[in-house]
């Protein structure tokens, strides 16, 4: 609990934009996933780099941890105070700061969301590319390092951030990266602060790589045969070098549920959604490889969507896939699994893991990000129902135990939050107590989202 | 000095593989620059990660500093050992340990050079993409974040070493990443020792993202008006999202000496040298825009090197640039720069260094890797002349200065070394005592290559 002086304090500082007001509190106790904790002792809504700093002093005075909130929509309990603490919400650290389209740069604050940066940038001609699905503040996106559907061809928060503003315990505040596409001036604090998820300090501010618009986008969806045909169609496409903007697999029940969902009429079979990105005259080309080489792994149907509202459609439901599955088991909540393996791995993982979903009583549908050898099971969970919730928590570590057996990751984008924090020695060996030596150097008293992620 | 325990210790580990010779530790000080430093006490020459570890607890018994070797063509005396120590020559560690086509990814030793491995994959299909131009260590290209022509193209070393395995001081051996092509599983090791030049542990294995060769590929020299209107046909280029796989900058003095020394006739004008890679289609297709968009800067005297014998000849010849100039004035040394920029502010940047280096007594012909802003001055320095050589430190500092005026960085691929530690504050203000807390957490003796780099 916060002492009279660290109430006092905190008061000061923020007056208004200070709460202990239950609703306030509960609000930031919510999360998207079954990972749950109780909510933090107070919220704050810092609206300056100085205050997030002044912030930072008053936790090392006082003790009291400090957790980053954007946009609530992680899936590990990132944004969580199981330790209790602060809850720094940066919503009102939204803005754009600036955009420089020549170096195709944007500098931005933390609280603002990818659509909303895309929304200002629309006039430009530049996009920023890393899309998750959910609206997810672009401070939220670094600290997990996320990545999502236009990974495979855009790379992720890793690839995408140049440049951040860092307030450290105890007040510090440094700049990271320049404007300058590389540098080889020193260690990469840029890399290490993003996915870092608030363990080693708070970001106010980030310097963003952005992308021309493409001149011509063409998507499409088409169903194979399996799930395997769909994997090895993926591979033969990388191997090709075919520049896809997006290649993502729905598998049979998450087709069903999307169709029903969003009033698609796909056929009832695993599917691959694309798009392409380029001149007119390069997307028609790899639009023409693609189909021919898919046509070898027994595709048919394919679905052109050409035009821009046919397009939003399409990818508008395949960002609703959750929902849409969520849809398909009134009165469920969802444990969403995530890992990554090699491609070469990719269709062994994803066999077994639905023989293993097959032979549990949960449904629990599939899709993924193929090209990067990601993907997801959405567990569903009947809620409130304990014996469920735990036989999902089952399966979804022996996913991550299958992925680290098959060279891969225990998550390729949602991150390690609590949810995950008892499956990083495994993936990591001594490499974790390496992380645990850095947290300790930048943290020492462990007052930057204790309780995740590191030893 | 070695204490005698240290000697026999490391006479009992190596045998033959450990040395004291004068000329092996005087071939150990060399430099390919101007920085310059004492012989070490000993060379090393492991064959395997367990002697390497048994090495790292040798030194943190006897303490006595590590120093890592590849190729020895690092630039800003990276690998030499100015408060002496122990070399540890990586060129017996030099093998290719695995290549996996399907996940377009090999596995190799850090003593592996660029050049060895691309020979090795020519018959998968797949190829590196980072290219220095030297034949640098794979080992010591990660240590120092390297990058070169194809970056623009196909990134850095952050962006295609996926994992390391890596001798902490002490001797802990830790793996970083794994085969999948992202993770959100803790904070990014694989990126941290990237860029970290030996300052916190010896690189032993290297897991790389390979590329496919491209299906076409065109290469272009074209002359300009003036470096101002070839840089804002680069900044045109980027804008317009063509996917240039090199696009390089030679001015008129660096295009005189590489005419000279390669046999070239290229138009005495600052040139662009340019390639594409693709389906022979959009290959084509980028040529014809690139070529509209050139003239409207001025560019002309297009010469196209189509077949694969004039396409290796013109990056032969860049890649000797370094070489030509260096013939141009017998007798010379080199200082040579590298600083980094915004696109948007490289013009300026090259002709404030261009007007410098004009207003000084020394040559000091330019080129770059232009789509990245990065770009080098090689000052050519009388062998042995302190005066010179004071001129063009001067030069090369207020260089970096310039480059952190207009945003940018104190070098772009070469990286800090001793040659440049005193810089760092400048560029990173409180992040550089940062990276000394992470730097003293995981090398709290200060073993690893000391001297360097940080506080």
């Amino acid at each position: 609990m916060l002492s009279d002086p660290a109430l006092a304090d905190l008061s000061a500082l923020f007056g208004a934009r200070f709460s202990t007001a239950r609703a306030v509190l509960d609000h930031h106790a919510q999360s998207e996933s079954l990972v749950s904790a109780p909510p933090p002792w107070a919220v704050v809504f810092p609206e300056t780099t100085q205050e997030v700093s002044a912030l930072a002093a008053l936790s090392d005075r006082h003790g009291f941890p400090l957790i980053g909130w954007g946009a609530g929509t992680s899936l590990e309990g990132h944004a969580l105070a199981p330790q209790g603490g602060v809850t720094v919400d940066f919503t009102r650290m939204d803005r754009v700061l600036a955009v420089h389209p020549e170096d195709m740069v944007a500098v931005v604050q933390p609280g603002l969301t990818r659509i909303a940066l895309n929304d200002a940038l629309r006039a430009t001609g530049l996009f920023f590319p890393v899309d998750p699905g959910a609206n997810a503040s672009l401070g939220g996106m670094a600290s997990t390092r996320a990545s999502g559907t236009a990974t495979v061809r855009y790379g992720t928060m890793r690839d995408n951030v140049l440049g951040l503003e860092v307030v450290l315990a105890g007040g510090e505040v440094i700049r990271t990266g320049t404007m300058a596409r590389k540098s080889a001036a020193g260690y990469d604090l840029t890399g290490l602060i993003v996915g870092s998820e608030g363990t080693l300090g708070l970001i106010t501010e980030l310097t963003l790589r952005l992308h021309g618009q493409p001149e011509a986008v063409s998507s499409a969806a088409c169903a194979f045969p399996s799930v395997s045909a769909a994997v090895d169609c993926v591979i033969a496409t990388i191997q090709m070098g075919l520049p896809m903007a997006r290649i993502e697999l729905l598998d049979e029940a998450t087709v069903a549920a999307v169709n029903a969902f969003s009033h698609l009429a796909l056929p009832p079979a695993p599917q691959l959604l694309l798009e392409f990105h380029g001149s007119p005259a390069s997307v028609a080309e790899q639009a023409e490889r693609f189909g021919e080489l898919a046509a070898g792994f027994g595709a048919q149907g394919f679905q052109w969507a050409e035009k821009q509202e046919d397009r939003n459609r399409l990818w508008a439901a395949r960002h609703q896939a959750y929902r849409a599955i969520l849809a398909s088991r009134p009165g469920a909540t969802a444990v969403v699994t995530d890992v990554c393996v090699p491609i070469s791995a990719l269709a062994q993982a994803l066999a077994e893991t639905a023989a293993d979903i097959a032979a549990s009583p949960l449904p629990g549908p599939i899709l993924g990000h193929v090209g990067d050898g990601n993907f997801h099971a959405i567990l569903m969970v009947k809620r409130g129902d304990a014996a469920e919730a735990a036989v999902a928590k089952d399966l979804a570590r022996r996913m991550a135990e299958r992925a680290l057996r098959l060279g891969g990751t225990i998550t390729g984008e949602h991150g390690i939050g609590f949810g995950k924090t008892g499956l990083m020695p495994a993936e990591h060996g001594a490499g974790w107590q390496a992380m645990g030596r850095i947290k300790q150097a930048l943290d020492p008293k462990g007052l930057m989202n204790p309780g995740k992620m590191v030893p």
